[in-house]
């Protein structure tokens, strides 16, 4: 069996958890970069510097519902005096054709319009009588339904300052800024600033494609009955919500039988669609962990490079680890214990950060703090291992939830927190400090 | 115009941002469930306690890959002095039919494989010589290799206690027992507990179908030749993006013209897609803000109790506003104003709660905190409305992002909060503590 990046240690070697994610995430990279609708971009990265390439506003636009004045007209307007003003018609958002506005004129014009050759600033409809002569208004009248508010007189009751409630061609942003750096995750408010500068396509790294496989000839699915010595398969669909939840598209293909060559085919069948595979089970020193038969030669005829390494953890839940590439295009493939809790933990620590690293966020990890351990008695915890324990976090407490078996799937459900006891650490009084990994 | 919730005000109050909040969130109410297949019931939340129908695990079962052997058989078990038993066959996952295991016996068992009549305890594989006679060994050979590997002697060098290595059957839930709480999220875990218990679909309030649509006759898609007046539709993108953010599946309908028959017809053809309708623009006081005069009487032809209401709210910026239902099936709509920044902040603050409540969520609201104001000069906001300025949030400091504009969109895109100045507050020294709304 061989392997992808050279690794530093033979067979017998007890890897630690930072040794294996450290091959992890050195042999995996991020994915090519693809041109993406706006909205299918949601949630990627970036590759390029994007530029503006017109500024925005792309002219000077009035902010207000009102009339495009000269400044003088309405010097030293008031509701006493009002400076009166001949109306020459509506600028409607959109207008391209703009008749000017001369002295003792005034245009109708709404927000976003165009603002008229002439006109120096913009005085709110509220400010006038809207062409009504009955004093201030709370708005126009609908075109529609007044299509005379466009014309006739208005009487305006302030004066403004030139440019008043005038958004200045640039003032958003100029041609040749930048308006997003490469590496930024795209969210709504850069959507939307993409769409304001007319990009209908970016070029971003796609949602990596991760196939996920239990192996087991002992599950069975959901809703099915059970045989004796049957149980259901859950780590499927775990795993598979789980890399969803970590910007993956993920594929469920179910469980698999524990037979090598049904696996086999299993594994070369889903390559065409995978840039990541995830099985869980078949990993450990049993008669039967087909998973390392199968893994070792999947589609390696083509070339060198490839093949799934199997090892051991330093690490409680998730001792046994399988990791490597499959095929010619040697896809990256995580192979986990079968213990849900274990099968859990492992995509928490070395999946998530791998789905991400493809994706290519430089923020791959979940974030972790550190609390105080509220528990009634001590936590242990074997020499040699570091050690991950379900628990609920808030406010700067954490307590464990369930025991430390790795069947303890309620338990996994009521936890958002794992607990973390270094590898030298074999007990852990209440009231301790303890490193904490946030689930959510 | 009448509407669904009896209002408290006419068409002059100035609402605050609470008034109208509580109407939108008394208005809305959480869907009709629906029974999902598992992995469709992702992120939404659980109607229903559900119950455990079978206890986990179903059976006594290993945790080792060992020997499935009786506790007096292997006390006193040394290297110098092992006991050595008869290996009568194997015990693999999922097995059905089970071989007792008698006096001086053993039965080879994998991981998760029931343990068979007669064997007390198992030995892992490790305190054995695994049938090969040559001392302590790391694992099994594989069952494909060396089938004779089930029969034979094997030399176990450790006693074991009884029950050790075993999991009972029913240590991780039992029948009866509260698998997960109604009103529960569903994520990755609590996915894997209902497979675990054979659950393949569960009973879910489903995401939210959310249509989108921008209105204005300046706007032009992205990728498309900008005319004389026009602006590329953002606010579309932005809001689409934001509901699927939220939760919502949603569908982007793009820009409608400022044309009240096209919009209404337009609203009702997209009535058979939506559990709630959201619009941008056209709601101010302006001539060709047909936005209110389309959506007063949208499909009520068929019964009382529909139309929006168009009011002002204490805001900066999002001062116009609209809410109500429309259609016979009264469809909750929120009509945003058409300014980027006004639409997304009216979003984040209106009509992602309300998201949020059709999907049955208790914790609607963005988190919000408090935090120092980071800034060169004092912050003004105008008397009697409730600001929210885009700012950049890191330890406990927030730093305003661009000015007040409410089309600032390259600022909008650099801001991760929302500083709040409240409607009694017009200006906020740097160093003053405020609070702020959390976006991501």
């Amino acid at each position: 069996m061989s392997s992808a990046a050279p690794r530093p240690t033979g067979p017998d070697h007890l890897w630690s958890v930072d040794e294996h994610l450290e091959d992890v995430l050195t042999t995996v990279r991020p994915l090519d970069p693809i041109e993406l609708n706006l909205l299918d971009a949601q949630g990627c990265v970036l590759v390029d510097d994007v530029m503006v390439p017109v500024s925005l506003p792309p002219f000077d636009n009035s902010s207000m519902d009102g009339y495009a004045v000269r400044v003088t007209d309405v010097a030293g307007a008031s509701e006493e005096y009002p400076a009166v003003l001949e109306v020459v018609g509506d600028v409607a958002a959109g207008a391209a054709d703009l008749a000017p506005v001369g002295p003792g004129q005034a245009a109708r014009i709404m927000t976003g319009a165009p603002l008229p050759p002439g006109a120096e600033t913009v005085v709110p409809v509220e400010w006038t009588d809207g062409g009504l002569g009955g004093g201030p208004v709370g708005g126009m009248r609908a075109r529609s339904l007044a299509p005379e508010g466009a014309f006739g007189q208005v009487r305006v009751y302030r004066p403004a300052v030139a440019r008043a409630h005038v958004r200045a061609q640039g003032s958003d942003v100029r041609a040749g800024d930048r308006a997003l750096e490469a590496g930024t995750v795209l969210g709504p408010p850069q959507i939307a600033l993409l769409a304001a500068i007319g990009r209908g396509t970016v070029r971003v790294r796609p949602r990596p494609r991760v196939v996920v496989m239990s192996t087991g000839s002992e599950l069975v699915q959901p809703d099915e009955a059970l045989g004796k010595g049957q149980i259901y398969d859950s780590n499927s669909f775990a795993l598979t919500a789980a890399a969803r939840d970590a910007g993956a598209i993920a594929y469920r293909v179910g469980a698999v039988a524990d037979d090598a060559e049904i696996l086999r085919s299993t594994v070369e069948d889903q390559l065409v669609r995978a840039d990541l595979m995830v099985t869980s089970g078949g990993v450990s020193v049993g008669a039967y962990d087909v998973v390392k038969e199968a893994l070792s030669s999947v589609g390696d005829e083509d070339g060198p490079g490839g093949g799934v390494d199997f090892r051991r953890l330093a690490m409680q839940p998730g001792k046994p680890q399988g990791f490597g590439t499959v095929g010619p295009d040697h896809v990256p493939l995580l192979a986990l214990p079968g213990n849900p809790v274990s099968s859990y933990v492992s995509f928490e620590l070395f999946v998530r950060p791998a789905i991400r690293t493809l994706m290519g966020l430089t923020d791959v990890h979940r974030p972790r703090t550190r609390a105080t351990l509220a528990a009634d008695k001590a936590l242990t915890s074997p020499e040699g291992r570091r050690q991950f324990l379900r628990g609920a976090y808030a406010d700067g407490e954490v307590r464990p939830v369930g025991g430390s078996g790795s069947h303890l799937i309620a338990a996994l459900a009521q936890a958002d927190a794992l607990i973390v006891v270094p590898e030298d650490t074999t007990s852990v009084e209440p009231g301790a400090e303890v490193e904490v990994v946030l689930l959510v």
